[in-house]
């Protein structure tokens, strides 16, 4: 079997990972990292594999079958997504949501002009979470829709968090309220505010001297990240900081109670419960990137989402095992 | 926008229930029932529908875009599913797992005798839990996969509860062990016997004169269908029968519970609670005869199933509609 080559652009959390993750596709092999830092300066996990500048990304288009986009949604991806989807067949996490249309079209049009096949925004959330969705929708029409997160870090609320003067370190959870999650399990489809749906749990370690209650107080009436929400604030120490918040654990809840026209209440749930954000989004990455080849096989040009894949194209499995041994 | 024409071919309760969900679709409206009892003897619910014989079937074939195949999986599908998709683009739940296989081969070569486009075996079981478990598998390679079902009706072990002497009337619950269900959530993966994974309740109706025990310890015993599992037995009167269990609630979870390559560790969990097993399965095969019809326009000539259908294809919205508010 010839192996599916790879292609890791950027090599932070999620590129790292992608790496690891490579170990359990077997019908998969890295064929290069390209990163915008100096290349001399990465050194990768597995043997033999090189690291390049971007710059040179078009000196592997033949030897690269998809290249997987690690980088930043907020400033990397942008420039990223549709520079290497005109040379690569790509797939990427991009996951700033509001912008996506923009993003689809910027990455859709590139990959037509390189005659490329190029998977935009899965991971869990955009992709797994928008396919069932979508799912649960499609076969429920008569019904509300809820997204909750957590429990899990929010890269963007810890950052929110160290802007406040007198914060050295911060960590923010979001997390589901338990309560509002059974509501909505036992069919009740209640409508429910911001506050009712998620609170924030802040882990800070504040400079000597600072004011904790002014810290507290800042956070908890800040704008669009906290103000809406029941905030909590724990004050800990570097060390503990570094001990027991090391780690990048998320996951949520996409779930759809509704009514078939007999009258009769249906209640649909997905749940994620993830140790690690980035390895698991690296895996769904790779799943995407297998699919992402056999589309372009296909004949397939142009940006895609989950929603245009089919399922089958996830799995290294042949179409009559899946049927025989999934259906 | 021209409605899909909907063929509805069996009218029991998936029958009656397609028939209904019609209501939740704009998009579709029901163009004839099929049956092979003697139409005269049908009352649709829906002014002006029709009921015609299905040896007329031919006769519909550019009346129906989609026929949705609502005879049972025992007998009536094995002859069906290849009989009409020869002349219509079909929809089924055929549900018999083991003989999935043969059954596609069958309706496969039927469908692309008369070039039509035939998805078998949608459905939540077979069906969307299929789908789950081929996609929980394809983004965590490494892992266990676990799917229980219930609580809910049983049709075959009431069937056989039924067949015990002095057994008048009876109603099988298949119902998760929450413990276990609880076990798999907290990520443990643990190895499970028949035993540890649902349990059974039965409420029988006792013909008169006959010896409650011996009944419990006949049903306790049966072979394959409750020697090895929990069992309990309760006898109620025929009134509570039919005041307490007229309705046909069903459900489970499909649960996979692994790791990545960095060692960190992941629960992904689909459950379904549904109040009425036939109402949700109707809703599930109208998603899919769109989508059937839908395959057909793009081309696919033969038998499909649910993972080879592009999630898009299950939806009425639009590609755009669908990216900007679901992804
Ligand atoms: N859809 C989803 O469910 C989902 C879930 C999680 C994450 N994501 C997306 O994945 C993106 C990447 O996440 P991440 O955790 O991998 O971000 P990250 O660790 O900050 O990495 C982003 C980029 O920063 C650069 N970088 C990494 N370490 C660096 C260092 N020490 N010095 C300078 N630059 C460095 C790397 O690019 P170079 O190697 O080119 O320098 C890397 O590609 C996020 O922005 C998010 O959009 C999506
Ligand atoms: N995949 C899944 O998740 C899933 C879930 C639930 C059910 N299913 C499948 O759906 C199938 C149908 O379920 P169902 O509950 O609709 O079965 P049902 O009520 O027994 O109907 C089956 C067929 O029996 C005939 N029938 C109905 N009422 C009748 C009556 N009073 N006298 C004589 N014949 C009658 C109808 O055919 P005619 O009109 O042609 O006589 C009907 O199509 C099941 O066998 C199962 O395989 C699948």
């Amino acid at each position: 079997m010839e192996k599916l080559r790879i292609g890791i652009v950027g090599y932070g959390n999620v590129g790292r990972a992608v790496e690891l993750s490579l170990r359990q596709n077997p019908d998969m092999m890295a064929a290069v990292v390209l990163t915008r830092r100096d290349p001399r300066g990465i050194r990768t996990l597995t043997p033999g594999l090189m690291a390049s500048s971007i710059e040179e990304a078009e000196r592997y288009a033949s030897e690269v079958d998809v290249a997987v986009l690690c980088g930043g949604s907020a400033t990397d991806l942008p420039v990223q997504g549709p520079a290497m989807a005109s040379i690569f067949n790509t797939v990427d996490s991009y996951d700033n949501h509001p912008r996506i249309p923009e993003y689809f079209a910027a990455v859709d049009s590139a990959a037509r002009r390189g005659r490329r096949t190029a998977i935009v925004s899965t991971g869990w959330d955009p992709g797994l979470f928008s396919l069932i969705r979508l799912l649960e929708e499609a076969v429920l029409p008569e019904g509300t829709d809820y997204t909750f997160w957590g429990p899990g870090v929010s890269q963007g609320h810890s950052d929110a968090v160290r802007r406040v003067e007198g914060v050295r370190d911060a960590r923010q959870y979001t997390i589901p309220i338990e309560d509002t999650v059974a509501r909505v399990r036992s069919g009740e489809a209640p409508s429910l505010s911001t506050r009712e749906r998620h609170l924030r749990r802040c882990y800070v370690v504040a400079e000597e001297g600072a004011d904790p209650g002014e810290i507290r107080e800042k956070i908890r009436s800040m704008p669009n990240y906290f103000a809406d929400y029941d905030t909590k604030v724990s004050f800990i120490s570097q060390e503990e900081m570094e001990r027991s918040h090391n780690r990048m654990p998320h996951g949520g809840f996409v779930m759809r109670a509704g009514k078939t026209a007999d009258g009769t209440g249906h209640v649909l749930e997905f749940r994620l419960k993830l140790d690690s954000n980035p390895a698991f989004t690296a895996s769904v990455l790779l799943a995407y990137a297998r699919a992402a080849y056999r589309l372009h096989q296909e004949g397939a040009i142009g940006a895609r989402t989950v929603f245009d894949v089919p399922p089958a194209h996830l799995s290294p499995k042949t179409p009559e095992e899946i049927r025989r041994s999934m259906l």
